[in-house]
Order: structure tokens, then C-alpha cells, then sequence
């Protein structure tokens, strides 16, 4: 049986089907084999290997390496990715008859940890929170430039999520242009009556699809659910963005990403996963929110005509799963 | 360098992003191991390990399983999906405080050869031509269908590419929505001077992104590409839907599908890819084109923050390596 699912404020479709009752077991996949960790570039003690940090947390200090002295023993190490999607480097591009523009702004890998091999599961409440901070910051930081319209905020965990380097990190990428999407989703919002994110967490929150609140987040399995095993995280109390969330919204923030990170290693035995912050910055009425979405399936042929996603896991088995009773 | 290229005529965009200077060598990954043929069930012998067809294609007939015989000796079987993402036994959803609709609709296979490890790049031109007889035929069955709006028609080959089984087959499903993306696809050719589908055709046709063409149909390197060696498949002369293509039209078209996959399979060592149909039957305005993305990337969590894909293989390149000299 399944269900067509229209988001809850904008004009997207997703569709629920369960014709196969897939257990959480009957989406782990098999683990594919370690490379060597040698190597590794965001390893502690391999500071040369990479290009010199932007900014590096220490013992409460925001140091950054120069050409005397690259920084050691460091909490969290942000640097340019070599490899960037955009760069301040780029180049007017040559006329084409088509409408382009430089490939203009900054691409940031923060390194979460100096070990290999953690995950922001076994985190300490001090660790994750550091985190928080800084991907506050570095978002700040970004927002501020000039010519940057919108940063983007997220994390790939494993091969299938995209990721390239196993060493825990999360990637920001500042871009000139407002992706239309979130123009899109904007508008929606300005037509809406009041804030509808608002009106979603009180209604779910009574819901079977709701999965955990603490002090200030909501942990949901959102009725229109692109992927299995999707979670929104969002601030009970209106926030539009990372940068408007005080220290103790943020410690509540990242307890909760962990918690959620952690059901899924419980759950889902490691998935690969991508989380994206979602938020708004010069618009009060945005409503900040994270997505979690464990890589489970293959989007195809059909999602990529339609964009209408096929998810074979309900929100509600979702949310079940991941509670802890 | 990079560059940030606007749709042709939506407000889409994309990252051309060529830092790491690939070849088309860098993209081909590591097969895997070919799982066990014996057990295919949709190899001729095994019709019984099906759902009965709803059609099947035998020396110019089409015929159909019945209770007492199973069609044997055919060409191309269609077939119900025994997992569907959306059926006609479909339940009216219970109550949630959101809106949904019954998952109704219908989900095919095609089972495109009797004969496991055939790719269509080795159909011989009678054996495309019919094929593509067989997609017009199944989709014009399902577009008459009561309350069905649109019929998606795709091919997922290889596991990256959401193939769940080896033996080659294409899907169909109709769905009783227009998928919003068409229908912001629709206003905004609406309100195009002219079909802007045309109109790119016109310019493309001269510059170095144009591949190849044929009587009726044309394969360009779109300026506007989400995915490294995306190929769109177009008929020079305006027609709205496949069920629109005249027979002549309908071989010239599979004989475009056919090369561009021959080509994928020398460049980049049979790689897993997806195609997939674009139509509005009921809007004359619509532009028919297939678009092929073989799977190189793993779009990540920037592109589910952002809808904005970075491309690491310029659509310049694609056409020069793609196009036989």
C-alpha cells in the first residue's frame, strides 16, 4: 500500500510505500573494508599536508596557522578545501549565449576531531557544544563576506553519503546566489498564515512521528519524509537561523544531532548519512531546521524525473524505531 | 575555477567545478561482482516467476499471459512491478491532519530482451526500433488510464543506478499527479517567447557541446548540466510527448539512445546510468527530450541543501569525448 504525501507547506510530493515491510535490518548494507588511516590528511600531527587553516580551536583560544607556524594540538581545525566547488580565484567566464556567472566564494572543510575513527556519537556534551560553536562562527564568519548570499552547512558521513575522507568533517560552502530553492520555500512562508514550521512542530509534537525534545529542539520524523529513516531537528521556540541561537540553544542543538546520530549507529548499524542546515539569515520569518537523511536507498530514474522521492519506510515505523522507550 | 550556469530558462543553476581537472579515466570506478544469472526471473523460461504480463511483444503481435498459458519465445514483456510504488489497491489514507492522497496508480516493468546480459548499445536497429514502439505503446495504455496526469518512463541500469536487478529492463509509472517540477517546467516555457527548448536547440546545434544528430534527433553536452557526461536527447523538429513520435521518428530516436549509450559503455567502461523521458502530452508547448546521466557522483549534502549541483566534468569536454570524430 502506499500514500502520495504533499509536504506540509510547499508544492512537493513524496510517496510512502510499504508493499516490501522493510525492517530497520533490511536496509544495512554491507560494510565495505577500511582504507589504511596512514595517510590520513586530517589527522592530528599532519598539519603540513593540508592547505594552512582559516581558523583552529584550542583550549578556548581561535588561532589560525601562519607561515612560522602551523598550530598543533587543536580541538577543531577549519581549512580551505582543496578542491573547492567555488574559490575567490575564479575567473569571469567566457561568453557562452547562455547566463552564468563566476564561480565566486569560499568552500571550508571543518575538521571535527583530531582522531581518527570517532564519530559525533561518542562525543562529550563539551565537544559536541564546541562544535556548535563553531559551525556558528564559521557561518557568521561567511555570511558577512562581502558578495555571499547564502552559506551552506552540512555533513557527508561514509562512502555512500559522498564522502571522500573517512576523518569526521563538515563542509561550508558560501555562495553569491540564494539557491531558488530556499527562495521557493521562503515564499511559501510569506504567504502562509504565520510561521509554518511553527504550526508542524505543534502539531507533531502530538503526533506518533514525534521522536524527542529536550530544552529547546524537537527531534520529528516529518509526515512527508523524502528519505527512510529522515529526521528534522528544529527549535521549539522561533529562531530563522544558526547565527541567532544563544550558547545554551546550541548545547541543546548538538545534544540533539548526537542523539539522533547515535539511534542511527544503534538502529541502522553505521549508516552513511548526510545532515544540511537549513536557515535564512536576513529573513526573520525562516524557521532554522536540520535534516538527517541515513543513505538507505538510491534515488533513480524516477526521482530524477519527478522529483517526487519513493520512501519504503513510514515516518511513523521512523519514529518508533528511534525513540527510546 | 568554477562557474555557476543558469538553466536554460528555469531558475535553476549548477557549479561547473574543474579544480581536479578529470579525465574520463578518473570517473570509472571499480565494478563489482556480478551477481548470479541463474535464478533471473525475467529471463525467458522463468515467466512463471512473475507476475502475469499485461503485454508482451512476439514477432509483431502483442500479446498477453492468460491463466492457462504464458507467453514463451517473445521479445520485449511487460509486466507488473511486484513491488509498486503505487497500485490500484490502493487504501484512502487515514485521517493525519495533512494532506495525502491514496498511493493509486500504475508501476511496469519492461523487460527489454529474453536474454540476460544484453545492454541496449548491442540491439541491432529492428530490436531498438521495436523497443521504442513498446515505450510509446505502454505509455499512451497508461495516459488514457482514468486519473492518471502523468507517465513517467525511465531506465535505471547498474546498481548505482538503482537497478536492483542485472537483466536490462526500463519502468513506467503513472501517477494520477503532474509532478510540480513539470508543471514549473510548463509555466515557465508558458511564458517563454517561442519553445525555449527550440530556441537552445537552434543555438546548441552550433557550438561545441553539440554531439551528434541524426534525421530527427539531436544529443548535445547541455550548457546546463547537473551531472558529469549528462546527455539530453531532443527531436530537432518541435513534438510534445513520445506518444507523438511517427514511426520513422521512433527508430531515428532509438538509434540516438543507442549510440550515446555504445559511447558511455567505450568512454567510461559501462558505467550504471539512468534515462529518463520528459513529456506533457496535453500541452503542445512541451518539448519532448530524454536526458542520460550516467552515475559518477554522489550528489551530497550540499545538493540536498541547495538543489544546486556541482559538476565536475564540463559539458565542453562531454561532447568532445563522446563525439566520434
Amino acid at each position: 500500500m502506499s500514500e502520495i504525501r504533499k509536504h506540509y507547506f510547499l508544492d512537493e510530493y513524496c510517496i510512502i510505500a510499504t508493499e516490501r515491510g522493510k525492517r530497520p535490518s533490511d536496509f544495512v548494507s554491507k560494510k565495505i573494508e577500511k582504507p589504511s588511516v596512514s595517510n590520513c590528511v586530517f589527522c592530528a600531527g599532519n598539519e603540513d599536508k593540508t592547505p594552512p587553516s582559516t581558523a583552529v580551536y584550542k583550549k578556548g583560544d581561535i588561532l589560525k596557522d601562519t607561515e612560522e607556524e602551523l598550530v598543533k594540538d587543536w580541538e577543531v581545525r577549519c581549512i580551505p578545501n582543496l578542491y573547492p566547488a567555488v574559490s575567490t580565484r575564479s575567473v569571469k567566464p567566457v561568453l557562452s549565449g547562455w547566463e552564468v556567472q563566476e564561480g565566486f566564494g569560499f568552500h571550508e572543510v571543518i575538521v571535527e576531531s583530531p582522531t581518527h575513527g570517532r564519530t559525533l556519537s561518542s562525543f562529550s556534551d563539551d565537544e559536541i557544544e564546541l562544535l556548535m560553536k563553531v559551525y556558528r562562527d564559521r557561518v557568521h564568519y561567511y555570511h558577512f563576506k562581502e558578495n555571499i548570499q547564502y552559506v551552506s552547512l552540512f555533513k557527508n558521513w561514509g562512502e555512500r553519503a559522498g564522502a571522500s575522507l573517512e576523518h569526521i568533517h563538515s563542509q561550508l560552502i558560501a555562495l553569491p546566489i540564494l539557491p531558488p530553492v530556499l527562495k521557493r520555500e521562503q515564499d511559501a512562508i510569506h504567504a502562509a498564515d504565520g510561521c509554518p514550521y511553527c504550526n508542524m512542530i505543534e502539531k507533531e509534537r502530538k503526533s506518533e512521528r514525534m521522536i524527542r525534545e529536550n530544552n529547546d529542539f524537537v527531534a520529528i520524523a516529518p509526515y512527508f519524509s523524502k528519505s527512510p529513516f529522515e529526521v528534522w531537528i528544529l527549535p521549539k521556540h522561533h529562531v530563522n537561523h544558526l547565527i541567532n541561537c544563544t550558547a545554551e540553544m546550541l548545547r541543546s542543538f548538538g545534544e540533539m544531532i548526537r542523539f539522533v546520530l547515535f539511534r542511527y549507529e544503534e538502529i541502522l548499524d553505521f549508516p552513511s548519512y548526510n545532515y544540511m542546515f537549513y536557515g535564512i539569515f536576513d529573513d526573520d520569518s525562516y524557521h532554522l531546521n536540520v535534516r538527517c537523511h541515513p543513505i538507505l536507498s538510491t534515488p533513480a530514474g524516477f526521482e530524477k524525473n519527478t522529483d517526487i522521492y519513493i520512501n519504503t519506510a513510514t515516518p511513523e515505523d521512523t519514529a518508533m524505531y528511534l525513540k527510546c522507550e
